[in-house]
């Protein structure tokens, strides 16, 4: 790799230096600046006045974010790894709509183009990698994931058999027009959400929902049941303890006297 | 027990062999395959353009059902026991309305078979007992479920007093027509759910109604409260650690070797 | 005390004997039953049909109540006492609405003898001594009183602060038509109930009301995490242990060897 | 400071003197009722009939805790400081409005001053410092303040991109008029707060939302999970206890007088 490749590449992939701290915070501002741009675009009466500002921002991005990939690609020795990579596939989508919105014209490549142009806003996914120190809430999402899925196999089954059973007890004419209706009437109710919409006019409905409603009170404990042990956990495991002067172990308990992998004794934590 | 006999149990009962395996597997696909073509069925817009499809599909998948039901049946030597029990029961349920809405016609008969097929749907339930590892999620709630009732016999009590209170504080006028239907107030209050099709209109009831409310919100502490502390002992149980042979201290990591409070070698957990 | 009397208190307030169990268990059912009655008499269509009947099982409970109200009294020592505690007044309650009803005779006196048989309903709080074990609940519950009542208090301002910063953002063409109604939908918002009667309609409303829900998020975990910790402190004290041999102290710590108390060995769980 | 400013600065700003103590009491009242005398002015039917009298209190009190804010000045060795406290910048808001009203006549001034009348409100926050003990709720939320950012942050990426696939999925004809309209809705939805106003109309639209309301179940796990665990912390911190001057042992109850592990004398916590 050559010198200033190599340079390049401490800029843009690293953040240890100052030049590589400034071009990151350049980065996040542009990133959160573009995101509000597409917002204000979204509302009509932004839209209808500033049409030609907007656009012109928008090319501005999507100009800069062009330049910030072709260099990205420049730097690394195996682009093509970056390219298919998460953060890579992020930034492709974060400028591609702007330039399918040029080449496609016609009256329906409005509507089209706006479907795509939506997708840049997960350009701003890019920002979770500076959050950072979101680890302790990564790893206790992990650790519970595995729980969470059989968790939600079984709401999935739940939520079918109280949709399907809704469907009968409230019928066609009272809202619940078909089972995947039914089923999202379910989720909407279980969930607490309760947007109204559709609710159960008749009194057996309303008394299944009440039943249904109830149940959702214990549910809605599971997950949290979950989450909080293994936060717990996780929080245990972070707590700044002592390597061992005999083996290096680390992670041994608040209250521990000697290392539980070699049994040497451990250094007293008040002194 | 005769040889095939005992073979087509090993395949249906079974899974531990590659045959058994793939029924089960081949099962779970028929099982849900089923069950959207029953959710899709109830689609109006769908059912008028695929009506015999969907019941010719209806139809095999009920056969099958039998076929597999019947075939269960021969391979136990207590058949009796199985039709009872809870799996034997959901399985006949999976495939007996289809037969039913044959024999009886009618116009009447449509709507009541609508009734019969719904229920099929608890077909799905079987796909529980191949969820498996849902032991943990089991243990915490069957170890919550005697707190659980009492909690929810005060919830009813409460949902009583609160549902009367309301219907005299409101009154038939501003839509709490019945007790029933204040108690179902309070239901969807309670449980933060809110469809809004019930709110109170007077002041009087609007200040009670925030009552209800924050009441709710000290309420739906009590479960979430109850089921992860049963869950951290769940957790607590399912990692059995050893008392040191030295010093009889406890609570050792799961990684441990060596005593953390006297230093003494520990027994090895595998052995 | 007479020999009477003595067995007639047995029967009536303890429940150790066939006689006061069975006594008990009477009295639950004619409480439900009571109950059930003037819910279905509260539905105009079962009112409508079964006025007479309802009347007559209204009045036959009433004279039920009233003679064991009147039992109550004789067989106790210092009558007094019990008429002025929370289950005299509550006995009290269960029946004296109907005779007033009897004595006011009039249009407005149907309206306000509903106000009162309603609060008959209350008669279904003596059940509460007869759940039993739900001392556990009551304790964590008790235990987190005084932090609840902070939390409740500081709830109380913020809904204040809310609903006046809410009345002016929004103003009274958009419902919310004074600091009142808007303290109800921060109570409404905060909670996560979410009737929709009242909500924002302009984008500063709606942005500060997006504040709000997010709030209510960091919020609802407080009572949860105060009932949580309540609850495995209530648990720990649960837990059996052993008395000490030494000095009779109970309370010990799973994992202790002696006594907290006198320094005494303790004897060994597992043995 | 001369003998009658410390007197009266004992008055004011301490508590532990019989005439401290009524001054912070009296001081309480009065801010309640003021407190109330600004919401009933908020009320149409209320303003209308007692206009002259709300007036009059509201000058009394504005007298009153300007009276009140001067005292605290002139007892005070460094005024300034305390008038960029918090609290005295509170105060300071407290009175300003009224006399603010009166200064600036005017159609449109009786609109603005309703907007700094209702920012008298916060006067109410001076209550905090008496509400005391709270301290335990604000060690928790601060020691959970960083993880708290951390994931309203995540939150708020997550709204900006489900609100923008909601705009795209349902379309300006459903009621998603704009990304932040969609934003809000996905913000109401996420807290399980379901206004209604705005909900999905088409089936892939729907679907969608009830995947949000999913991932909402298990977003509001975290937040309770973080408060939970930093209660325990707090709560564990709370309880200092002694480790056995024989053994080293440590986590004895708080009534412990012997050592649980060795039996030893433990030092007395009150000495």
């Amino acid at each position: 790799m050559k010198g200033w490749r190599r340079s390049l590449h401490r800029v843009i992939f690293e953040a240890d230096t100052p030049m590589g701290k400034a071009f990151d915070l350049g980065l996040i501002v542009a990133i959160v600046l573009s995101v509000i741009t597409v917002i204000l675009e979204s509302v009509g009466s932004i839209r209808a006045k500033w049409v030609w500002e907007l656009h012109l921002i928008e090319w501005v991005f999507t100009i800069l974010f062009t330049l910030e990939y072709i260099m990205r690609l420049i730097c690394l020795d195996r682009p093509m790894r970056y390219v298919f990579s998460f953060y890579g596939l992020v930034d492709l989508i974060s400028f591609l709509p702007t330039y399918l919105s040029a080449i496609l014209p016609g009256a329906q490549y409005f509507l089209s183009v706006r479907v795509l142009r939506v997708l840049r806003i997960f350009r701003i996914l890019k920002l979770m990698k500076y959050v950072g120190e979101s680890d302790l809430l990564v790893r206790a999402m992990w650790a519970s994931s595995k729980k969470i899925v059989v968790f939600f196999s079984s709401i999935l089954i739940m939520i079918t058999v109280l949709g399907s059973l809704m469907y009968v007890v409230e019928g066609e004419e009272n809202g619940f027009t078909s089972i995947p209706i039914s089923m999202y009437w379910a989720v909407v109710t279980l969930t607490t959400v309760g947007y109204g919409d559709i609710s159960p006019q008749t009194a057996l409905g309303k008394s299944f929902a009440s039943l249904v409603m109830l149940s959702g009170y214990a549910i809605i404990a599971v997950p949290t049941g979950i989450v909080t042990v293994e936060f717990s956990k996780a929080f245990r495991q972070l707590s700044p303890t002592y390597s061992c002067p005999g083996c290096g172990a680390e992670g041994h308990d608040d209250d521990a006297l000697f290392c539980k992998k070699c049994g040497h004794e451990l250094p007293d934590p008040k002194s």
